[in-house]
């Protein structure tokens, strides 16, 4: 049994840096680390994939790195020659629908946990590695399987977390009252512990050991206790402690 | 065949007016003129049926009607006796599902296009008088049998539609960036119009006759064509003539 590698980054794009520019020496450490030399791109949570491949190549190639998009292979094949994956951000609901479609949820959450190769998420790439997505922002455009997710961590996120903005005449609910009216479901619902992460933060996780990193503070939503400010370089070691999933039997997840 | 009668409002709350209150001459209005003195309230978009039941009940008593609450029934019996409906806001999802559970999405439909009911919706209730829940704005902190709603109008609904910030630093998508995801998915998804319904609009429809009214202007989201501006008092009865509900069978929404 290998350790689980992540790197799961709130967003792509933050105010005043070029796209992943923020993340640049996290990428670049968490991939040398496992000796990585291909990248496989994921592009599913956006409609044109070659499009998507083309924006994140030169990115990953100027740091050393070759990229295959999983659209250009057969998408099974592809995860299990992987040697580290990329999870690109845009609409939750069709990146997981397409993982599904294509049969590779079981199969990258196996290749992640169980054959130890560096997974990286950004945004929605981000939102599926948790249990289930019902904590993204985005908009239900099409209608996945489930909201059952891979999986690779005991907790939900929250990508792209907003604070309250106490000047704003918009009645819409803010991102903490959404959170917990999640967390005030009835018992029926079973439901995670929620990580807020605000632009700039990126969470890494090396087998028990999970630090928040990046260049902002994310906000901790334990169910029943007032949401917790979580400084840079907090230890969050403790939210993978329970339903550890490496310890897991691989599950089907529908 | 009876003709349907629907007040769409964005939202209940708007800055600077009480519970409703924005909307209070609309909605007097449209159930005098059906001479209705009974409101059967849905408050499934929130956890807690009983508060929100005594949220709504007050602010009807004192235009002169009284409220039953969905919950306090048998759901499918209190629908066939219902003399008129109105369904608040909150989580769309939790709404949408818990109509499913209740097994009242089909008999909602019956009564309003067939039987002629008034159907007031506010927020996520008016989200589910739309054919679909793909354009709410909600969390999806739980997971419905299916997005599609109660196909009372051909179109799409956004409320709280809200424009673009462009002097903010955040990178997550806009509401028009999301709806515009919506209409650039490929063809084997049927998508629809959209209507973005800012806080304060307020959407009458009579039979084959629509009207926006309210307080805001509405912005409309025609797929392959740029976003237009509605201004109140807007004549939106071509948006009903395709896929006119009332001159077709009932289906089984799923």
């Amino acid at each position: 049994m290998s350790k689980p590698h992540l790197l799961l980054l709130s967003s792509s794009k933050v105010h005043g840096y070029e796209f992943l520019e923020y993340a640049a020496s996290d990428i670049k450490n968490f991939l040398n680390k496992s000796g990585v030399s291909t990248v496989l791109f994921v592009p599913y949570a956006a409609v044109d994939h070659d499009a998507y491949l083309k924006k994140v190549t030169p990115v990953f190639n100027k740091w050393g790195y070759q990229v295959e998009g999983i659209h250009n292979n057969n998408p099974i094949e592809a995860v299990k020659k992987a040697e580290a994956i990329f999870v690109g951000g845009g609409n939750t609901f069709l990146l997981l629908k397409t993982l599904y479609d294509k049969q590779v949820v079981n199969l990258i959450r196996e290749r992640v946990l169980k054959g130890g190769i560096p997974y990286i998420g950004s945004s929605a790439g981000t939102n599926v590695a948790a249990p289930t997505i019902h904590n993204t922002n985005d908009m239900p455009i099409v209608y996945p399987q489930s909201f059952s997710a891979l999986n690779l961590i005991p907790f939900n996120i929250n990508p792209h977390y907003l604070d309250p903005d106490s000047t704003s005449k918009h009645k819409g609910e803010t991102r903490e009252e959404r959170i917990l009216q999640y967390h005030e479901l009835p018992p029926e619902y079973p439901v995670h512990h929620v990580l807020g992460l605000r632009e700039g933060c990126t969470l890494h996780v090396d087998g028990d050991v999970a630090i928040l990193k990046g260049i902002a503070n994310a906000r901790l939503f334990l169910r029943g206790k007032p949401p917790q400010e979580i400084p840079l370089e907090s230890n969050l070691s403790h939210l993978l402690t329970k339903n550890i999933c490496v310890e897991q039997e691989l599950q089907i997840l529908q």
